[in-house]
């Protein structure tokens, strides 16, 4: 993979050109994207142009090439939010984390694969290690072309498990910030007191150093080793259906962790949590409801059944069903604030297990829907595998504090290498 | 002005047509719209046409002419956020308050005026009280339109002041549900945190009516009359900025509901509450900034000259002021739960006076902001006047007791209306 930090480094030392990560990408995408089918669009062209314009800017992620989910609107790309409504749409503007991404010197480079409107439904990416398998949703072409190498720097998007579980499953380093620290203005709409815009890369100072550039803000990891964390590992309710080797996996990290100094105890989360689990699910499908009306109402027949059935079903949900859910939402987050007080960060399962065999499904987010719904910032470590599938854990912080998070996730990511 | 729910009532019962309807606003913007200049587009002949297709629903705002202001995407009108970069532009979609709209049976004429990016930038808009005033903003066009009766039902929104303040100016009702309760999904952000869709009309009740139309939620207070309320009389620490007549418009209008049957009782509020009023304007300065990178970045020159420095001076916020600001807006929140456990509602000025003279600023939004960021129901109640210009009260609800504070407006409606 190639390390967004790296690259950096190198091409600030005069080791490497613009050009020559361009040409990095563009030999891997070359070896790999036939199979892997991680792009929706891309432009080398233009690409290679940008890297040699010599306005290219000074600042952090100079020349480093840069994929974006295509839910996430771009002025020089079409933008089709993986439906077929939209095939050929051409924004105006950049979103806002686009345009970030440009002025910090990222080089974008296309638009990643989406399933439909970010939702559940699978599209045509393949899992790089093993094609047979869902490289997860719905970020699925983010992920996909970090861990093919294609890219060192890609953004996606979370409202249940979508940066997340598709990063476990690809092997990579996912992140998803506070709630809203990235913003979300000109990325289209899911459920939106859920919608996080996140960060992929290859290991966790990786995606650190991409959020720092991109927010501005002090959250890089890599100039100091990282604190040992107080890490709260939580089971959860969900812990008989994550797999034997999830299982393990999770372990084996906590005593990694404890074996390099970190603190680990195990907590046992209050039952308003599973209520706030169940709460997450009735406040995304009415949100999703909501945001698709237009697409629900005038082009029916062109969205995938399996979303036209979800939507069907969430016409069933009261306002008072959603209210309800949301002061459960409210609640849990006071309650997380006190179980958290002794912590700095959980650990726990990124999915259930490996990536699921076939395309027919991107996987189960029961591990992410619930820390989507607090707001927390949530990290997937790479590093673990069963057999050639990569198994994600999770480092979840208190909200707010992001770089916590980040540090704890370098921490566990650095002592699960070291065993 | 026309009453969305008078035309409602006649439609049903066929004593009128959708078309008819459409005509009346034809005649009011023949005989107005050269000098009030609410629309930035329009299409009478489409919306003759629309009235006319035997498929328009039965629902509740069946043949009813609405206007939306130009942030609101649109699928067959251009939209272009009162700003030169999106001359033209047009959307694929249409917002999801627009796409509800239209399932609720509403005929979308046309799209209103709206300030630059639904920022302070005054736009051509005069107020129909008076062509001399501003109608305030940023929502301008909406609200001259309905006081100008060429429109029964128009949207909005409010991210400082931008719903309750113009339509204080044009003596309309304007309605600010709690934070997102109308889906902004397909309206261009301002700040995020706090841009809340709103909706007018010429009377509380046809707000109410609909905003229940279009949200499926049991809003409507026309059927009954409403319970007399449990008032706050809230001066706050701005009183003293409140012109004389808006004072004496207040305490009239506090006396005229207590002898309607209400109780009214002055309240002061915590200090913490002008601390929330300062953070209020960091989060949208900081936030606005974010989300208008794009253009602020490639733009600039097509960017108005007010604009401009004012993103130029929201460059020097720095992240931790911001996440200073939206702890002490959590906090705020809570402790406005407190203030108003025996209180159903707040009763406070909708701006400092009357519309101010001239068109270069479209007024103070002072008593907007510290609602706008509690994410609290404001309701403009209009039917004061100072000489020929409006002043308009506002009543203040508990987030998510939407009703609560349509039905105490309404009360107070009607005890000005009485005097």
């Amino acid at each position: 993979m190639l390390s967004a930090l790296d690259l950096a480094r190198r091409i600030e030392a005069g080791e490497l050109t613009p050009r020559a990560v361009v040409d990095m990408c563009a030999e891997a995408i070359a070896a790999r994207e036939k199979e892997v089918h991680a792009f929706v669009v891309l432009d080398l062209v233009a690409a290679r142009r940008a890297a040699e314009n010599p306005k290219l800017p000074s600042t952090p992620l100079r020349g480093l090439s840069v994929g974006f989910k295509d839910i996430f609107d771009t002025a020089d790309f079409p933008t089709q939010y993986g439906s077929p409504i939209y095939a050929g749409f051409q924004p105006r503007a950049d979103a806002a984390a686009v345009a970030l991404t440009r002025r910090a010197g990222g080089i974008v480079i296309g638009k990643t694969v989406t399933t439909e409107f970010a939702t559940m439904v699978p599209a045509v990416t393949r899992n790089p290690h093993n094609l047979a398998h869902t490289p997860g949703g719905s970020s699925s072409g983010s992920c996909a072309a970090i861990a093919a190498g294609m890219l060192p720097i890609a953004f996606g998007s979370q409202t249940a498990g979508s940066v997340i579980r598709p990063a476990a499953f690809c092997g990579i380093a996912g992140f998803k910030p506070s709630y809203r620290l990235i913003p979300t203005a000109g990325v289209k709409d899911v459920a939106w007191h859920l919608d996080t815009a996140g960060v992929f890369g290859a290991g966790v100072a990786d995606v650190a150093f991409i959020t720092a550039a991109v927010t501005g803000r002090d959250l890089r990891v890599d100039r100091a080793p990282p604190a040992p964390p107080r890490i709260a590992l939580v089971r959860s309710h969900l812990w008989p259906q994550a797999s034997p080797a999830m299982q393990n996996a999770l372990e084996s990290a906590a005593r990694g962790a404890v074996a390099a100094g970190a603190k680990v105890v195990d907590v046992t989360l209050p039952p308003i949590f599973e209520e706030a689990y169940a709460a997450q699910i009735v406040i995304q499908e009415y949100e999703t409801l909501l945001a698709r009306t237009f697409e629900y109402d005038r082009h029916r027949d062109q969205l995938g059944k399996q979303l036209r059935e979800a939507l069907d079903a969430a016409t069933a949900i009261t306002a008072d069903a959603y209210d309800a859910a949301r002061r459960t939402a409210k609640r849990a987050r006071q309650v997380l604030a006190d179980t958290m007080a002794d912590h700095d960060v959980i650990l726990t399962p990124s999915a259930p297990g490996a990536a699921p065999h076939g395309l027919g499904s991107t996987g189960n987010p029961m591990f992410n829907r619930l820390w989507t719904l607090m707001g927390t910032p949530c990290v997937n470590v790479p590093g673990l595998y069963e057999g050639d599938l990569p198994l994600g854990i999770q480092i979840v912080g208190r909200f707010g504090r992001d770089r916590a998070a980040l540090e704890a996730a370098l921490f566990v990511e650095r002592a699960i290498a070291r065993k």
